[in-house]
């Protein structure tokens, strides 16, 4: 058994990405913030589903396809679909995000041996 | 754009299960308890992995395998392998569960059309 709000990181240069538990088609990550923002004309553009929760601190995330900024707080979460341009333009010290990345496995399909 | 902690159900008589988000292969569950444990000589026996995190209250689990109860507070996390036979013996008032199940897909294979 792990804690998810113990170990977070002090006094690194980016963000940290920790895997907690995978399978074949997900990932399930801690993302830890410190202030850190996406670099100016960066988008993320996946090709995996995307939900992602803010478990301390707070963010805001910019999605291409608005003119807005997203504000997310502790328990807010967001599904974002593969290849949903968005980037991160604020992150407080520190930010506890969880993140599960998941294929739908719809380009092919699966059979039993 | 939700809140995991907003719209917590009030006198239900039994445990309420949400699905966030869903893919092929996984499924995110919210889970609010209410004091609720499973019943006598009950045993969840899954197919799929569950990943599962505590976000308010607290719970205990018993797992077959073992001979005293895991006790879960605010941001413990678990994995629950396919199979590995376990039992909720205590919930608070109210218990927030973050679930992931997911599966391998090891049955069989993939392949693109």
């Amino acid at each position: 058994m792990a804690n998810l709000f113990e170990n977070l990181p002090v006094g690194l240069p980016g963000e940290l990405f920790e895997t907690l538990a995978r399978g074949k088609h997900v990932r399930i990550e801690r993302i830890v913030s410190h202030g850190q923002v996406s670099p100016d004309g960066f988008w993320y553009d996946q090709s995996e589903s995307e939900w992602v929760i803010v478990l301390q601190g707070s963010a805001r995330l910019r999605f291409e396809d608005e003119a807005a900024d997203t504000e997310l707080g502790v328990g807010d979460h967001v599904l974002i679909a593969p290849h949903r341009r968005h980037r991160v333009t604020h992150t407080g010290t520190p930010t506890v995000w969880l993140a599960v990345f998941f294929q739908d496995g719809s380009a092919g399909h699966c059979r039993k041996d």
